[in-house]
């Protein structure tokens, strides 16, 4: 198996590609809704959601292409989640990949409709992948919404806010978790599997992954708050302490929270076994995760 | 053809009971934010959009049942609209359907999540809703996602925050209406016509219908903003005055706008000719919204 970082250019290339092709261009009018949607998908990021939807889709057979739509879909859901997250009435962020947050530049009311136009984006996206012998558009669609909505995503968010100033147990911290990160992490997985017509056990699999592989992220995203700087992490270092966040570090130590990670990824690369080889590059990326630095 | 009152009586109980169904329970976790979720969709309103739904699948031979799904889509994601219309960052409104807006119940932060909430689940319903022979789901998904979307429902609303404040003219007003109004209307027709089978030239009458309908739909809105108390209305009275936004009646006088509003429904109303017979329900509605008090 190729190097894994030479893949990951290659295939943030293509994200990137793929991108810039599908979102209305900047020009269209309102012409300051557009550029703000761009601005807040294209100010950087790791693209992480976006590639293991592609991996994913190579590890149940597929092509990357055919996975391509789904992908882009599921960052730019992502983006608008981030961009709402940072608003001065929820955790009121001023700094998001090294970069000044949507409501800084364009204005909270601008910011909300930016946001709300990339969740859209996301399902007209959806709508135009191509469906296969098992699974239709509207399968994907379900699949992204379900994971996006009250119970999940969302949901996780409003946890998330309750749980400010509170000393959560560590069963409360994983249930925000489950739907703030694990939830989105697996619908991308199961929908670069549903593209490539992926068994039900397959997307099982996929689904186990998913779920190990956010929480572990999470885990991993906890740590690097309270060690790295501001520089380093691309966004406000330290801002758990300050929101008064239960943190696993906080909870249970930062060598048990290492620890607590590294099962979450094993938990996930056993998931990968029922996939055979064609599972590896999900596995070197789950190591990856674990060992990064931002 | 019986009585439009008592049809519309049937067809508002029908919807609903749909919407309680498919709704998520308010009592799902986190319980406040579909307690939010549902205090919006039930807090009133004439439910025109799904009505109208409902009525365009009877226009093209289909069953009230079947668009039921759609209906409560639509109803669902223009509830998300005007949450997030109504916040502080916004058109800042106090008072929607004679009841405090989400906002002033539950905080800003939460009518924000609520809102996105509504919006997702608009595309879990739709994504439920039975194909047929012409339609799939992602058909039904990607008519009322663009309608949604950035140039349509979300441009026309930065449109509108734009021209707050500026003298616009009749054309920079009809692109506002266009986008705010018209293009979700349009969709409940279209998708009440897809879910039976409709025919492009069926679905081309329900657009031209649901554009024109949509734009005298607006029209009324601004005269009766003018001339209503905020008791009738249900809404803050006046506010096209306080906000100094554009209206028709600004522009061009209320008797002219009242023209207007009878040449844009003769408009529609010509457009159900293509239909026969079956488009009477959807005369009836516009002549009725034509007349409307409030």
């Amino acid at each position: 198996m190729e190097d894994l970082t030479g893949w990951l250019k290659l295939q943030q290339a293509a994200i990137e590609k793929a991108l810039k092709k599908h979102l209305p261009r900047g020009n269209c009018r309102p012409a300051v809704l557009h550029e703000a949607m761009r601005y807040s998908v294209f100010v950087g990021g790791k693209r992480l959601r976006p590639i293991l939807c592609l991996a994913a889709a190579e590890s149940c057979g597929g092509t990357l292409e055919g996975a391509l739509l789904p992908a882009c879909a599921v960052e730019v859901l992502h983006t608008y989640s981030l961009i709402h997250d940072d608003l001065p009435c929820m955790d009121d962020d001023d700094l998001r990949r090294g970069k000044p947050t949507s409501h800084k530049i364009y204005g909270e009311g601008m910011a909300v409709l930016a946001g709300d136009a990339l969740l859209t984006e996301a399902f007209i996206m959806l709508a135009q992948a191509p469906a296969t012998k098992r699974y239709t558009g509207a399968d994907y669609i379900a699949e992204l919404a379900q994971a996006a909505g009250s119970k999940k995503l969302i949901g996780g968010q409003v946890l998330d806010l309750e749980g400010e100033g509170k000393s959560l147990s560590k069963k409360q911290l994983v249930q925000i978790h489950e739907a703030k990160t694990s939830a989105l992490l697996t619908a991308a997985v199961k929908l670069g599997g549903m593209t490539a017509n992926a068994t039900a056990k397959e997307l099982k699999c996929l689904e186990q992954f998913g779920y190990n592989l956010g929480l572990a992220y999470q885990v991993v995203d906890d740590i690097l708050d309270l060690v790295q700087t501001t520089d380093v992490l691309g966004k406000t270092a330290g801002k758990d302490l300050v929101a008064e966040k239960s943190t696993y570090p906080a909870i249970m130590g930062l060598e048990a929270s290492r620890k607590e990670a590294r099962r979450l990824t094993e938990n996930a690369m056993d998931a990968l076994d029922g996939l055979g080889k064609k599972g590896a590059r999900l596995n070197q990326i789950a190591s990856y995760l674990l060992e990064r630095k931002f």
